[in-house]
């Protein structure tokens, strides 16, 4: 009895000696996040001032980093620096039948594909009845997100992955977005954050009606309701990600820009890129030394296997001429935005500001870097971590619940109340933000031929 | 030390009782369930077989029930006679701005409205691009499914409302229905399962472009992804429910309908119903008083607080001139379909059938009637429920993964595997199901007046 409990006390004991070496990885860990998640960072948020204050940013955590890359492998082995709550599958053994290819070939994404404008154009006219936009200046939309197939690790982690799914559909019920959400790894190769390329390429092919494939990591939510993606600036372009022509071109900073929201247009030139974008992400040999590559190329960035950001950084810093003119590096607006600078900014927004502006007056996105909720975590940061979620929840959901008449208690309480009264004449409201029937989602189609 | 071992085993040794105690009830709770869930059974599965199948179902279950009757409180104290995750909010305390009407005051869902139909048509003459129609005999459609704000208390829950949810995208993407995902409670009176009611009105009055409004419970899955529900056969009916005239209007029968899964048309008809439904809803006396006169009228329920589905028996078997002709009992496809007599004949339906039919040949909605794997439960039963999920979520995701040429490996198995080869002529591939873009999902509208 007596040994059973010293034993029971000693696996106690051991348990807590393990999770303080936890703890002192997690700093490292989150110094990573952080640097990473500073991209679209700024006290005051205007492009300048972001662009300033990342600068500082940057440089007051030199040090810091430097010191990280003695714990280099540690940070790879452990697989801690991985941005999206997918990557959860980069621990799963791959099935039997799950390596279909020769593993001397080089890898592909698949057979190679010249003429995807011309097939998508014909079956285009072939089929008006899906047209690839829903109205004059409004694209046809498929905003792809997902995560593992397993629980997660962290329990709590899958209600968090439920609001952040509730939150994306009412972002695009509201702005007449289709969602695809994925639990499925087409290409066990390409597990972690790599897992998006299979997938976004087969959506592409198989949906030639979709213009514009918007990819949100799961761990990003929208905080602006009202804000309608600015389609027309981007007639032009082929690639939208938030970052920065200069830390991208010319400092080839690995946190230059942001892959865990952007909008890649269905296109000939998409397919292109995404096959450029691939050979580094097999896993294994090639995705580890593509990572010693990319440390030693790029700014600032850590050891640690690939990551489809630093490699696309480094393709369009590497290839300007061929990709630079169809890419648009947007810091007008949060595409993505960094919760870390954010979130404690909310109630002063809301005294301040309106939602609409998508910018550092009312965020369109709060993304929660390194914020692995679905991962196993424990202690103080990832406490944090899901409070914070639940204000940028609850900070976007209000302005749903206005629709109908509700807000919640605070940013802080799961609770509504109601902030008017039933009227027997509905249709006679107005909601504040014109979001039940707004403007950019009313549908406008030309009568179909067939 | 000893002592506190000690301690630590008594309160071991307490927690083991009570977990006795709840898996004795657990069989008192399931057998309700399972009765509930009976709707829509069959060994077989055509309409009639059915029917038969239920009546011999019940009359072995009597005794049961009469048996149960002497845990009556407990099963109403318990409150463990619920059917929907949503229930949970059943236990929160009230806030202090949540009630808002006078106790001694009837209860109404919000004012009076007599009038709906000529201001919805008015507001839809005067929006021609929120049309209620999105191609001929293709009304506007709205699912809306929800849970509790708060994380489950079996943690594993989320994540099967995480599958549930992606389950119901798919879904509503392929035949363009959009969805409303519900967490706040919009009145802390309608607790529980009568909670849709108010979120049921609300949207109702504040989406007049929406003709059908469907809801689902979100333990209910779609498992037959090709199936289009019949809207002509509904075009003079307001109602649609899984059930059958008999046992609702005949017998009785608090099993005769099921309000797990239900189309309501957007009318005044509507409305009228909602408010003739919605007086046995208030929590607390009228809820539980209300539930003794359920119990005594209805032909075999046990005591519990009144359910929504037990009122709505109640009101259309004592009211049949006033609503009868207008509401829709189907049962010639599974707008609901119980779990328990279709979960393990998945395999017999893929060597046999192929999607599209919805009926007992292939399910188009699998519920999973009192698996509450969002509540704390344990043991056997629940255990079954999950594995059960896990199958249904596969079956009706391999409809979906088929699109883009993949299956999951089984049934039981997460992961997923290539069932044809990628294509450089991805147009020229044909998905077995048309689900791509399916006729159903063509968006034919006449060219906007404004």
């Amino acid at each position: 009895m007596l040994t059973r409990c010293l034993g029971a006390r000693r696996v106690r004991q051991i348990r807590r000696a393990f999770r303080h070496g936890a703890v002192t990885f997690l700093c490292l860990f989150l110094t990573v996040v952080v640097l990473r998640g500073t991209i679209g960072a700024g006290k005051f948020g205007t492009p300048q001032q972001d662009f300033d204050n990342l600068r500082h940013h940057l440089n007051s955590h030199r040090r810091v980093l430097e010191e990280q890359n003695s714990e280099k492998t540690t940070a790879t082995t452990n697989n801690y620096v991985t941005f999206d709550m997918s990557t959860i599958l980069v621990d799963e053994p791959l099935g039997k039948d799950e390596i279909t290819r020769d593993p001397n070939a080089p890898y592909t994404l698949g057979p190679k594909i010249t003429d995807w404008d011309q097939q998508r154009k014909r079956w285009l006219r072939q089929n008006p009845n899906f047209p690839n936009s829903i109205a004059p200046n409004k694209p046809r939309v498929l905003l792809v997100t997902g995560s593992s197939p397993k629980p997660c690790e962290n329990p709590v982690g899958d209600h968090y992955l439920l609001k952040s799914i509730k939150n994306k559909i009412d972002y695009c019920r509201v702005h007449g977005i289709e969602i695809f959400y994925n639990f499925a790894l087409f290409d066990a190769e390409m597990a972690g954050f790599w897992a998006k390329l299979p997938l976004i390429r087969k959506l592409l092919l198989s949906h030639p009606e979709v213009e514009f494939l918007w990819w949100m990591d799961s761990d990003a939510m929208f905080t602006d309701m009202a804000f309608e993606v600015p389609w027309e600036r981007y007639k032009d372009h082929n690639f939208v990600l938030h970052g920065w022509n200069e830390m991208v071109y010319d400092e080839k900073n690995w946190i230059g820009l942001n892959t865990g929201s952007f909008l890649l247009r269905n296109s000939q030139w998409a397919l292109d890129i995404l096959d450029s974008w691939a050979p580094m992400g097999p896993k294994g040999k090639i995705r580890d030394e593509a990572g010693k590559l990319l440390t030693r190329e790029l700014k600032n960035r850590p050891v640690f296997e690939a990551d489809d950001q630093s490699a696309m950084v480094y393709l369009l810093a590497t290839e300007r001429d061929k990709w630079g003119d169809k890419v648009y590096l947007e810091n007008a607006y949060y595409l993505h935005g960094y919760w870390g600078i954010l979130v404690d900014r909310y109630e002063e927004m809301i005294d301040n500001y309106h939602p609409g502006f998508g910018d550092h007056r009312w965020p369109l996105v709060t993304h929660f870097v390194g914020c692995k909720p679905c991962g196993k975590f424990g202690d103080y940061p990832v406490e944090r971590c899901l409070r914070q979620m639940d204000r940028a929840y609850n900070f976007g959901d209000n302005q749903i619940l206005q629709m109908y008449g509700f807000t919640h208690n605070s940013l802080a309480s799961k609770r509504v109340k109601r902030v008017r009264n039933e009227s027997s004449n509905p249709l006679g409201v107005k909601d504040e933000l014109g979001l039940l029937h707004p403007a950019f989602k009313a549908i406008r189609l030309p009568v179909s031929s067939s």
